[in-house]
């Protein structure tokens, strides 16, 4: 028996390493493209930054220790260029030697992950991107000479390389053709990450469209011109699906090769892992492409068990994710509201701005965080985080709530570790389910940043029980002041039936709203105050 | 209508301010015995080591903030000295001017608290316990005049107190009197804890009994002198049930109050919270003491909706706790094995020593994991960590896993934040679920450190597949050294079909074991290799 890998990174080594665990005897390949396998796919950003010092670092095994470990058949610079599935055979091309050569499978896993999109507009040739051991040499190479630099595309991987030029001492533009960076975020939780790079010295252009590339740089729509000696082309990725549709094999609507719950393509011979096959939606069970190493690593995990005769299915994907940005960590699972909103769910959106351990130990900061939850079922729809610490561990207990089918109101329930320079005696993500189970059953009702404008027109009195300080340093415009320690004295001030408060994050606003409420008034509380407005009227 | 709260930290406080929210007419009172409320209890010892430098930022809230923004009647230095339950009055007696008043209730909560355990040896009264701001004060100043302090007692309060002092440049011996420091630890996983204290400058006495304490210091049961000039006694606490027993509220086996799932004793106008009342155990419902902040607080809110007339019940309590010692972070959440094992429960444990970040990435550093899984029907029972990054996160993943009713299997599919700072793209928590899974399937079996010397006597065989300098470095007595990059073409050398693999951490162990197992043969991998074998020879 024998099985071939075409792809010895993440999804398909992650295979080839637990199929030899459970078949000792079994035959297997692995055909890989480039000079490496096992490469460290997202530290790649990190050494062309210099943060990760050593090339070495970045390999993490190589042909002959996975021979020796595990007993693989690995060939690097080997592509396979077609498949015969009648035969069950592939083609396959030594790259250096130039030769071609058949070799048979009995089971095939395609694993050829995603290759950079790059637009067909003049010169872009000149742009660089990023994806293997060989582009980052080429990269690290061009960053060794370059004083400018102009990167497109505020994804992942654009961010990351606008943060690592800036570490290897270039100046760096950064170009983003829609309003905000980070596309997994909303506007208003985007915005202190974009802040945070151009304070880091990225000269940050969003909503610019670079229409052509030459050797002096690039030229926006406008007419515009920024300067470059380097060009990187970070405008996404998109599954590398070529060998599969020259074999016949099925490739769905979002353009990645389409599997089963077990990874199996059309064929039933072929599987498919990582980031070139669709995968399915936790939040609706559509067909999505969600291009991350934990799930190319686990679906071949999977894909071994299957050939191996162990049946496990692949779990549908949250789309779980995190990203660095100068010190700041941007995190989020599940689906946003933009989202959400286009696709028409009943949701309710909770802000919070907590500290990431208690106030009163030194080094605590400020978070934001954003929960989405459904309307009617109280399921938690999605989370979004952004911080200088301690976002990543909220996320992923957001995200593990989720998968264990937890509502939001379960989040205040949540028994987590508590000690003052870890968290709070009420962590953030348990206030945030406090303010979910408020919601939930009717107690309070909150209003978002994007609805206040349609409710001061429609006729809403707006007061801050911030105090008078924090007032005069910036308010909403209508906004009258009354600070939440004197509201009980001066409640007989506010007249309307029909009242929304604020404060800086939701807090205070949440004590003045449950003071002011009364029989016949609609009271809502501006959800994560004047911080989440605020950031919502910057970045939209 | 009047509830009295007796006390005005932690839960009795939620339990006022949440009241406050949902009755803006009830007249709420509490009552607190200590001259102060709202402080945080678990930053005292941290006052006490200069980590946190001002007093103030100890006190959150004071009556007069509190009257200010929650409409709260509260008085310091007023103690309850009687209940009359039939009348609904409590007796007041003003600390200060030395009268007493008597005070009807609609509603009483009881939020005394736990005081601290002190055994009645010779010269106990020499020693200072930590439990309000009073204590604090007394223990910061003796801390100043100190050069050698003893702590007696290494449960949570006692080690962050022999750090604290550590911190205050005193010198410190920590005397405990059972085997390990941290009871919620296993054995094998307070090691590094141990050695931590123990470079850090702290004189660790383990299985040390102090007998008497006088103004040169203690004296040990085997007659030793330990010099002091401060001795702190953190040997435990007790629930504080003096008003309760007296009022004829039942008190349990345990020694806490008596409270249902809607934290009413057994008197329905009173209510019990926090660290003086008996909690359910999440994991067989048992009851238990858990003097926790979170949980006290969950209980204060949980009491205000059940006044309200919003009745919510409270979950039974995993424990999930966590220390900073010395830079080290220790957690753990769930039943640890020294209790499954004298509950004779079916359990599988599962050790590892995942890095807390990708190791290609700077600052990665080590951590020990525990996980313990029902061996009947994969529940999670309990995980324990300890490491310098990273193991909060872990741990609240656990928790949060098992409160979702997650299998330890299915932690192998959880989606968690992955970029190279924060995690790997198999996260250590994804990776505790593979083993889970390979152990449930019936595909690998561990041995445990502690039952390795009784296989060896059985007659197994004992690999060491770890590298020759490794080996050298340290060895298990008897172990047969084969690397694994050799044990491919030297497998024939093992003739045993009662064999033990084992390496560093139990990784290289696994691909051993796979490669080794044939029919006829049993194939142990020791589980979290000769690290947590080695961790479990020293502390035993």
């Amino acid at each position: 028996m024998r099985t071939i890998v075409v792809g010895g990174v993440a999804g398909g080594m992650s295979a080839a390493t637990r199929l030899r665990r459970l078949e000792p005897e079994m035959e297997i390949v692995v055909l890989e493209r480039s000079g490496h396998v096992s490469f460290a796919n997202c530290g790649l950003p990190y050494y062309i930054g210099g943060v990760i010092e050593k090339r070495s670092a970045l390999l993490l095994q190589t042909p002959s220790s996975l021979a020796a470990r595990f007993g693989l058949d690995v060939r690097v610079r080997h592509e396979v260029v077609a498949i015969d599935r009648a035969a069950r055979t592939v083609t396959v091309r030594d790259l250096d030697g130039g030769t071609e050569d058949s070799l048979t499978y009995d089971w095939l896993v395609l694993s050829p992950g995603a290759r950079p999109v790059r637009p067909p507009i003049p010169g872009i040739e000149r742009a660089l991107s990023l994806r293997d051991i060989e582009d980052t040499d080429a990269l690290a190479a061009a960053a060794q000479g370059a004083t400018r630099a102009v990167v497109i595309g505020g994804g992942f991987i654009g961010v990351e390389m606008g943060e690592n030029l800036v570490h290897a001492g270039v100046e760096v533009s950064l170009i983003e053709a829609t309003a905000q960076c980070m596309a997994p975020l909303d506007p208003e939780m985007v915005e202190p990450v974009h802040a945070r790079m151009r304070s880091a010295g990225v000269d940050l252009r969003l909503q610019g469209l670079v229409v052509s590339i030459d050797e002096e740089g690039v030229t926006l729509d406008g007419g515009e011109r920024v300067a470059a000696d380097l060009v990187v082309a970070a405008i996404g990725v998109q599954p590398d699906t070529q060998l599969a549709r020259m074999a016949g094999l099925a490739v769905g609507e979002r353009g990645g090769i389409v599997v089963d719950e077990h990874c199996r393509t059309s064929d039933s011979a072929i599987f498919g892992v990582g980031d070139a096959v669709e995968k399915r939606d936790a939040g609706d069970g559509s067909s999505v492409l969600v291009p991350l190493a934990n799930t190319a690593n686990l679906q071949g995990r999977r894909v071994a068990d299957v050939i191996a005769g162990r049946a496990v299915e692949v779990r549908p994907v949250q789309g779980t994710a995190i990203v660095g940005v100068f010190g700041l960590q941007v995190a989020s699972t599940g689906w946003n509201e933009k989202r959400l909103r286009s696709a028409g769910r009943a949701y309710r959106a909770i802000h919070t701005h907590p500290a990431d351990h208690a106030g009163y130990y030194p080094g605590a900061s400020t978070m934001a965080l954003k929960l989405l939850v459904d309307a009617e079922t109280d399921a938690i729809l999605g989370a979004q985080g952004v911080g200088q610490a301690g976002v990543d561990k909220r996320i992923d207990v957001i995200a593990t709530a989720m998968r264990g089918g937890l509502g939001a109101s379960d989040l205040a329930d949540l028994e987590l570790a508590y000690a003052p320079q870890f968290g709070s005696a009420k962590d953030p993500v348990n206030m945030l389910g406090y303010v979910a189970e408020n919601l939930a059953t009717g107690l309070t009702e909150n209003i978002q940043w994007h609805e206040l404008q349609d409710a001061l027109d429609a006729g809403a009195t707006l007061i801050d029980v911030r105090t008078a300080k924090e007032h005069a340093a910036g308010a909403i415009p209508g906004a009258v002041l009354i600070p939440v320690d004197e509201l009980r004295d001066r409640a007989g001030e506010i007249v309307s039936d029909d009242v929304v408060v604020h404060c800086a994050v939701g807090v205070r606003g949440h004590v003045a709203a449950m003071m002011l409420a009364r029989p016949g008034r609609r009271l809502r509380n501006l959800d994560g105050g004047y911080m989440t407005w605020k950031a919502g009227e910057t970045t939209q």
